[in-house]
């Protein structure tokens, strides 16, 4: 089968672009299943049940979160119920939503975690412990495991890969916002890309308005962030295509889409 | 003219890389000028002046280097005398070496700085005031003027990179040694990427033997890190082509080598 | 001359103990400057124009910021004619406000200056060049140096205390607001101790309502933090007896009045 | 019962001080039992065999770590046979060592926990849901449960002081090296205080030679940190009396020894 994964839709320029793109992405790479982080969906900061609604209907299957996953409170009144939508893993035993959900695709089970790093990041459960549990619970029901790693550092990423090499299907992170180019097949079979990157307004810092940020970093004074408005965006996915019987990887495509780089074949 | 630029050399495989496939990028893209960054060149951690003076003979013009400039002790004998090496410039007043270097060529005057973020990083000067000043000084002598910007986050690297849209040719990212794919020309003619990526173990957690920073991760004690001996490797760059009237970048175009992209034109 | 400082005000119970103490305080130690550190007067996050102007009336000369100085955004309305207060000198040129105020006691001058830490704070201008030549200016006019270092580390602290030995008058810390122990004279005569404290709820966190940030460390989620209402305080300052002929710390005393230390000489 | 605890030993001076302090403060506050921190025992850094069984034999019935607990690899090799020594409990399962120890005091058992925050340090497990359990098993046995919880910031060790209030003896922190002065019985009985300070030269910061240190600050460059030779040193505790037949503290009282506090009673 054939997995689309599209990165972090930072507010109304990355939602613009998802709609856009994505029915043609979806028959473009054959996509048995689509997944979209949605952690920056509402004005850069969390997700509403709204918006959770929308990309379900746009087409995706399962939304995945990340540190901002609690940025807009209205999460903790949906997040229960919502059967599509998976939160870091390794946020502590008793925080609402679930971490992994199984997720059926032409009678195939196959189970997508979102986990996130600790490095640079706020403290939280190992995510190395956890994903160990979460696999041998994953195993009983399918070979096919997707793993959405959240994280800032390059080293906790790359470790998470080699890590999980040959016993997931793939891990693909996310966090930074900036796609890098090293998507590979590590050794023993397992997907691997250290950030897929976001979807949202192109002349942007990670889908921010620049002046702002830019001013943040050089006076050190507070600084209120905003999503600009502008119809220059950029989409960045990445498509893995799956060995159905033994859950492994046989190839993975980075997808990147903006005005430098238009989209074909 | 055309400057092309080689990301972090990691240890032994790094230089190896570099010795095998320099002078065919030389060729290939017609460089004028050719930057390497040398930080990790001595075992992972820092720079001999006999690397140094390797680099130059195998075809390098200029060194750059990183937060692990000073890694090796006799940095410190010889880097005031190195006439081809800048050290990040916003170290603090009085800190050996220089943080920029102007060099000829075909008769025309480029500037390279070198600068390091703060962001997750050890604090230093700022560099955003800092090469304010350094393109203040640079501009009397040239409109060609090169930026290593050696950070951790792509926020501060996105930042610096809009801030100086139209101000330098070229600010190109390097320290999470890992390539990302944003390769583009701001708004205003600057050349930009988040990171070139290392030149290193291709198998490898940062150029670094993998296991061993796995089990940092997973143990949280100490762990010495080796650089793997292997022949597989990985070389990361960047070639931007410059308008020498204006400057301005014309074309920026990532380089990536490794078992999985063969270099091909 | 005798200077009374007195830390950080957190909130209301911060500003209750503030008014029922100082008066008798500045009897006892014979006050002829008071200081107090006004960076979480305002419901724990910054300074308003109300409370700065009440701190005066109630027998401030001075009031100290720190990182919280810019939380209430109408500081930048008042901070430029404000002359009785001072924010920390390290943040970069053409930030509104001062960073050093000179202050007349009985025919002496006084400099009272408020400084910020970098480490695991965010980067700001190297605040040991900043006091550097901070010193030169102030030495035209007074001996009398006053430091408020707004640091959270104890080797930050330490370093810049025992760096500015003999060169200021006393350099007393703030921002963590939990008073240390060690006040002591350097051995060149600078009154020292690594942090004043705070002044505000005894039972509390920093301050702080305890159970939302309990919550906050068990559950990694956003938490609203409060201000708790209580009558049951805690004022932490310091007292530095001065040789006004050479600017020198002739003693220093610890104040600490709670429910558990009544105050009495 | 009487608790008597001794901070970070700090090199040569901190061994020295506790030799020449710990039989007159054993006796001048009749201690039962004597814990003392080793974590920079061995020239600032971890802990020799040697010297954990000087300090036993010195007097100390337990001897607690911290973050440099695995700092001279040597500990390995005898971490799981000295039963007298506890590492942070919340380092990952597999880590060598124990987390929590029981002593037998008068025919009563105690048991001392050693446990290690996560705020600006590195990840570990979460201290709160690890503390949740150890008391658990603890309360099997007894109800005198004394914790060493090693942390770095002020809100973290609040936290966990009042988290625990009522559930152990007493909560003493360590890690900061600089004693505070807000020694308490919490609401519920149980003894805080938010940092024990260090064992080690006076003239010093954090027990370290203070020009490397201030040179480390200035420069931004790597830095040898040494041990200060010197007979001017600070010794620094608390004392705990407990309430036998409720695990409550009746009073809990700081000492701080040096060449301006000389130790009287
Ligand atoms: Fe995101
Ligand atoms: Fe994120
Ligand atoms: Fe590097
Ligand atoms: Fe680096
Ligand atoms: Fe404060
Ligand atoms: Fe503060
Ligand atoms: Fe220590
Ligand atoms: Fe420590």
């Amino acid at each position: 089968m054939n997995i689309l994964f599209i990165g972090d839709i930072v507010g109304k320029p990355g939602r613009v672009a998802l709609e856009q793109h994505i029915h043609q992405l979806k028959e473009q790479h054959r996509a048995d299943l689509t997944i979209v982080n949605g952690e920056n969906a509402a004005h850069g900061k969390g997700l509403t049940k709204k918006f959770y609604h929308q990309f379900l209907e746009l087409g995706a299957d399962i939304i995945t979160l990340g540190n901002h996953a609690w940025d807009k409170k209205e999460i903790f009144d949906f997040i229960d119920d919502a059967e599509k939508l998976v939160r870091p893993a390794n946020y502590p035993k008793g925080t609402p939503g679930i971490g992994m959900q199984f997720v059926n695709v032409n009678q195939i089970t196959v189970a997508v975690i979102n986990l996130q790093g600790r490095t640079f990041m706020n403290p939280l459960d190992d995510p190395f412990q956890v994903i160990d549990y979460l696999i041998k619970n994953a195993k009983k029901k399918t070979d096919i495991i997707f793993v959405d790693f959240h994280a800032e550092t390059t080293s906790e990423k790359q470790a998470m890969g080699w890590y999980l090499d040959g016993k997931v299907t793939a891990v693909v992170g996310t966090h930074t916002h900036i796609q890098t180019s090293d998507e590979r097949i590590l050794s023993n079979g397992t997907g691997y890309i250290t950030d897929v990157g976001m979807t949202g307004a192109y002349d942007s810092i990670l889908g921010m308005e620049k002046d702002s940020i830019i001013r943040k970093f050089k006076t050190g004074l507070p600084v209120k962030f905003e999503i600009p408005e502008t119809e220059r965006t950029v989409l960045s996915g990445i498509t893995v295509s799956v060995d159905d019987k033994t859950g492994k990887t046989k190839s993975i495509k980075r997808i990147l889409i903006n005005p430098d780089h238009i989209n074909f074949e």
